[in-house]
């Protein structure tokens, strides 16, 4: 089918799809649960496909996330068995109130109506994306990336089976067969079909959504996240959680990219921040570009400008040197994509400043921005970071992907 | 100062109004409000400029929304001391949760940042929307219709007194100088500048900003609100809700512009709502505009397909027979703004079917669509009526002129 015609088949769908109830959606979702599972050989073989065809074309770090086998085939579907068990954010009373004239007002949670997500290589976020999006009683349009087309495409026909076998219409869940640029910007202007656009995506995806979707549209993932040290640190803990959140999975927009060090430390934390990210007994090591303070500290690549606005999404970290936490402040607002910045620090009025001014949708307070994460915040699994201010900022989960109506009864009421 | 400036000011004073007190806001509020009133002189002569310069150019209807007088500048001041006294909608911990780890998560409500809000010709939102974007920790920008530009200015000028009397800097409201169609485009596209646009206004604006806008926007305003008289409605009162809807008030969105009667009772009810509402003893009567069944009922004029797709701000309706209440959902999804729709009917399971199936912001049984309003709702006054979904859905108070962000804290927390 065109985009078009698949546009116009979900819109058809949503209505049916807004009124399920809750039973009827979990056991959809645990027909799908079953039916990836069934069908993990016809996945892996098409992800061996899409592997191979990527290999040498995009780096290790990309491929890793491409890649699959019988354990993550498990886990998807493990994730969709936990969107099943999760509460149904769809029919919540929000607020209710009667007017002093009697009129009952109650905001009551409706699903949005047709979802199109657009992402890239990881083929975990098809299932999610799927799960979330049918329990939240919107119909799903995935957009994936061609690189992982044939498993995309693997794991929606086998959702779509579950469907089936749930007694379903499988139209609730489409993949658009065009993985050309023209089918998502045909998406980011498919006003009055798709209600909510969510690009997964990098720097370029998103921008092309800002520039050109005239649909609702809510941004996520890019993540240049800052770890600020300060003077009063424990800087054993800062270690950790540096390591931590460089090191365990530099794919992920959670990631931190830069290092910021009060000045007063610096000498200090440096060269046991080199010592620890350098070990070459370690399984990866990483590249440290320095601005010209901690260049004179320890060694390592000097620092362009670009290298404190670049998502490396890699075995990369961007490390400078600052006056106070107010310089950092200044720094990250200047340079964060608004994802997740941490500080490391005992003292709690310099925290206190930190988290308020520090306009990120998470600021930390001695942990990780690794935790950044729908599982780590109880959603259930999570459709996408939103690096945005309005609807919905952080992790979106299930409520994320609901709006809301006003239901008013009276008896014949008439404003005077 | 150019659009620019004003925009790049107000963007160094949003970190400061981000984190005054309460008290610090609300002692703001009330000397705006006094200064306001202590300027009503001055506003009436400048108001008084604006309706003689508009009076033949505009409409009977929208000069009496341009029009102010005494007791329209007291409502205004009493508008801003209402908001001063509802509760701060910044730093309400929405959701907190302890990880199993003992990470402890809160979700907590912040302002945006800089709130731009581009109206036309009702004074009284100048007020509106300066105390409810100040009250919510927002720096406000104001770009108002060159028609009610000099009253705006005057009504500004004294707010920015009021601010300098309660010791703050007048740099957190600004009207933008400019009124040509240039500095609307300027602030749809001042990414970084503007956190959130707000168009209030006719659908070439809206239109305008969901073509040209790269900062996030909410559309507001629109509302082509449909009436269905079922055929179980008590007819006297539909009768009555028909003509608070359309009559009371026809230059506001939440005024009807289209009445559905369901054709069992078409021939009983057309006859008395033209009589009720074309009654030469009226102050004001309406003109319908009938479809082809209600034309065989009663006198009119034929209604063209436009007359059902027109917010007509005046006192015209367009009324149409239909089949029973799934034509009547039909027609509304097909050509209503998603504003305020109603049904009037004696039957809960049809009552319950067109709150349902209806995807407006309000659906209202056996009320006036007239309701639709922050004040009415109990949220003080309004920022305006969001016709979208995402965000905001309906009536916009403080709380929808904030978002949240996560403080994260840890005690050395890594993620395994």
């Amino acid at each position: 089918m065109t985009t078009q015609e698949i546009l116009q088949t979900a819109k058809a769908a949503s209505v049916a799809l807004s009124t399920l109830t809750t039973d009827q959606k979990n056991n959809a979702l645990l027909a799908m649960a079953d039916a990836l599972e069934a069908a993990a050989p016809a996945v892996l073989a098409a992800n061996g496909l899409d592997v191979e065809a990527a290999r040498g074309s995009i780096s290790s770090v990309m491929v890793d996330r491409l890649a699959l086998n019988e354990a993550r085939i498990a886990a998807m579907a493990q994730g969709i068995r936990e969107v099943a068990a999760l509460p149904d954010p769809v029919g919540r009373v929000l607020d209710t109130f009667v007017r002093p004239d009697g009129l009952s007002i109650r905001k009551v949670a409706v699903p949005v109506g047709v979802v199109a997500i657009i992402y890239e290589s990881r083929p975990n976020v098809t299932s999610d994306a799927a799960a979330l999006t049918i329990k939240s009683g919107n119909v799903c349009v995935l957009r994936g990336g061609k690189e992982a087309y044939r498993s995309a495409a693997a794991i929606v026909a086998a959702m779509r089976q579950g469907l089936q076998q749930a007694g379903l219409s499988p139209d609730m869940l489409h993949l658009i067969e065009d993985t050309s640029r023209a089918s998502a910007t045909e998406l980011m202007q498919a006003e009055g079909l798709v209600d909510l656009l969510i690009p997964r995506g990098g720097a370029g995806l998103i921008r092309a959504c800002v520039e050109n979707a005239t649909v609702p549209c809510i941004q996520t993932g890019t993540g240049i996240c800052h770890i600020y040290v300060d003077k009063e640190a424990d800087l054993a803990m800062a270690l950790d959680i540096m390591d931590n959140a460089k090191m365990s999975r530099p794919s992920v927009c959670n990631a931190a990219e830069v290092c910021l060090v009060h000045e007063a430390v610096a000498a200090d934390f440096l060269p046991r921040l080199h010592a620890r990210l350098t070990d070459i007994s370690r399984e990866h090591t990483a590249e440290l570009r320095l601005d010209s303070r901690a260049a004179a500290i320890i060694p390592g690549v000097p620092a362009g400008e670009v290298d404190f606005d670049t998502e490396f999404l890699d075995y990369t970290l961007a490390v400078g040197v600052v006056a106070d936490v107010e310089q950092a402040i200044t720094h990250i607002a200047a340079h964060s994509t608004h994802h997740s910045e941490a500080i490391v620090t005992q003292n709690e009025a310099v925290a206190a400043r930190f988290t308020a001014a520090v306009d990120s949708a998470a600021v930390y307070v001695n942990a990780s921005t690794r935790f950044t994460d729908g599982g780590e915040f109880g959603l259930g699994c999570e459709m996408g970071i939103s690096t945005q201010k309005l609807h919905a900022r952080g992790p979106m989960g299930l409520a994320e992907l609901t709006t809301y109506k006003y239901i008013i009864t009276g008896n014949g009421h008439t404003r005077g």
